[in-house]
């Protein structure tokens, strides 16, 4: 039978991807990706804080344990929004033969990931 | 091995729900659900057309195979919008206990899921 989801604060994306083989390093002000670019990974925020940026507008702080650049990975178009460190950042890098493996296998993963985008959701829905 | 993703096109949920034991039928001009509402069921169009409001604006114009209710059941939190028919329409409602077991058992359905909440994201960076 299934489970219920288990509350979002018993996930942290951060410990979950701490040891991933790939991680990038970003200085403040580096950028991760850019509005219109061809997407072909996603990222989780290991440490520091980058600003989300749609057009002009921040819409998130990314923080720890974000998960940045999943939805060019999800439909495959180009990037919705572009990711600019505030602060140093460590990223664990998910190619997208990863990423799906991980939705696929691993429900957990994909709820995670629904949550995310719940959330950001709501809070386009809240500047509306 | 995971399989790459399935192209959004060749997914209709209405086909897979099509034979779901409970439905609903609305008239023109009825409402599924409010902005605020408390929401414990999720819905899949079978047929019709529904107008997608958060606040004043019509964000999208639900249509047949789309998903509506489901972020309340991924963070169970309240409506974002409402839902109101255009036409009549024909809805399958996917409870909480068993859109839980399709997420954690359906790797395709919670895919489905993340490509509907990644169009209307997108939908949402464009008009800001």
């Amino acid at each position: 039978m299934a489970q219920p989801l288990p509350t979002t604060n018993s996930i942290n994306l951060a410990i979950l991807f701490r040891h991933e083989d790939k991680q990038i390093k970003l200085a403040a002000g580096e950028t991760l990706f850019k509005e219109g670019d061809k997407g072909e990974e996603a990222y989780v925020m290991l440490s520091g804080e980058a600003d989300i940026k749609v057009g002009e507008r921040v819409v998130e702080l990314a923080a720890e344990g974000t998960i940045l650049g999943e939805m060019a990975l999800i439909d495959t178009e180009p990037r919705a929004a572009t990711v600019t460190a505030r602060t140093e950042c460590t990223l664990a890098v998910i190619d997208g033969k990863r990423f799906n493996h991980l939705v696929q296998q691993t429900s957990l993963f994909a709820i995670i990931v629904m949550r995310v985008m719940v959330r950001r959701l709501r809070r386009m829905d809240a500047g509306l």
